[in-house]
């Protein structure tokens, strides 16, 4: 059972209804605990007002969406490496828990998906350097296995934190029940993780049928995730973060009054 | 490099326009060294029929799709037992190299994964009891983690390999480039398979964007698996038996002329 003070809200879900100010006010009235601004909608706003009016309101960040996209070019692009350092800039200044590196998918034209994985791994040592003379955490968010073409080639938990234990501190995971709920060792890897590593926990369902790749996310609930199992699963394992809710659906709550989108999510959570 | 002869048909790639007598005579037009029918099919000629009729058309049967679907209920079913028993017993008919396992999903209005997987292994350590008296090979088909909920909760070699190593010889795994080309470490996995487990090896391609979580396969060479590679893999580890083209499209390759799809396949094949 989750209270709307232990949940914050990944701007995704509301991406067609509100911007982030109206986001902000949103979690305010809500009740909730905190926010996680995709960049899009922190540039909107600038870094520095929408550090201010999270602040105001009392919210906390429980991550930045997104760094990464390391794949865009073989060789590794330093147009990639730039731009990952302005998010971890951004990341510092509104004070998020985390950047969320959703990671890249294969380099357009290419068949080498351990070339691609090669060219990300690269990616996160560079940034990572980076981030930590700024003080921001690093969470390599891996992507469920259909997104490993075009979003992220970096699709277990076990893989992803391979790669944490190669780049050493500063460096973990966040946990998306929507991308990791079918691994046949999903707890076992987040016992693996531990405490430090476990850095965002993100929360939604998946539908049964799910009509769209992307776009088909449920609303916790609605599908057939335990999230409470998965949720007890990295408590137990340390993580005090909030339970962040990240809902990409097109046809569904993108349609509806966020208000109502706000309620139902506070309302399913005594569920989670 | 392949030719036809190291080919074998599907029937789901051309199942809106052959049935299997035309599939048949199809192969054979086409020089495919094999087919591999699935039940519906089947069922429609009859096995002993359909059996004759590919013997005498020269071809070999590379597999039976399918078998499995062991969580229409929990507890396992007697229905469930009996149907995999026909399945068995038609493999036996048509001298099949294998019958392929799609295992089933989650149990209707379950969200316990663990459960279904439990009952999956199950059915698995039935069917496979029943097959070693009739000589059939039973055949795991570690499904796209995307279908666990709906359609096999074995997601991954390396799972399907646990259940294999459990339950002794006579079972093994069908190796379908859709499913597993994305898993990092399926190299390794079909390298502990080894000749004796890799009892079949499907191709297609993965379509940037895939459109439908189901219908939207490619045609070898229209996607981003490295077919190549994967096949020498497998045979690098023993495996001599066909490449069997399984493409479900329902916007594309469904809707032309089958002989063109053959003409299709046979030209991509060379690169394979």
């Amino acid at each position: 059972m989750l209270t709307a003070q232990q949940l914050s809200l990944n701007t995704a879900t509301v991406r067609s209804q509100w911007n982030l100010r109206q986001a902000i006010e949103g979690c305010a009235r809500h009740g909730f605990g905190g926010i996680s601004p995709w960049r899009d909608k922190l540039e909107e706003l600038g870094a520095e007002t929408a550090a201010r009016l999270i602040r105001d309101a009392g919210l906390s960040v429980s991550g930045l969406c997104r760094g990464g996209w390391y794949t865009i070019a073989s060789p590794l692009d330093q147009k990639a490496i730039d731009d990952n350092k302005k998010a971890i800039d951004d990341a510092a200044t509104i004070g998020a828990g985390c950047l969320v590196m959703v990671v890249g998918g294969m380099v357009p034209g290419s068949k080498d998906i351990a070339g691609a994985r090669e060219i990300v791994e690269e990616g996160l040592t560079r940034s990572l350097e980076y981030a930590r003379t700024c003080g921001v955490k690093i969470a390599i968010e891996p992507l469920h296995p259909m997104y490993a073409a075009d979003r992220a080639c970096v699709n277990t938990m076990r893989q992803a934190l391979d790669i944490c234990d190669r780049l050493g501190p500063g460096i973990g995971v966040a946990v998306d029940v929507y991308h990791v709920w079918w691994d046949p060792e999903v707890e076992e890897q987040i016992d693996r993780a531990g405490p430090e590593r476990l850095m965002a926990f993100h929360i939604c369902d998946w539908l049964v049928p799910t009509t769209d790749l992307l776009l088909d996310r449920g609303m916790m609930g609605d599908g057939v995730i335990d999230i409470p199992k998965l949720r007890s699963r990295v408590e137990v394992n340390g993580f005090k973060g909030l339970n962040e809710v990240e809902i990409f659906s097109a046809n569904n709550w993108w349609k509806r009054d966020a208000d109502e989108v706000m309620r139902t999510i506070v309302d399913r959570a005594v569920d989670c």
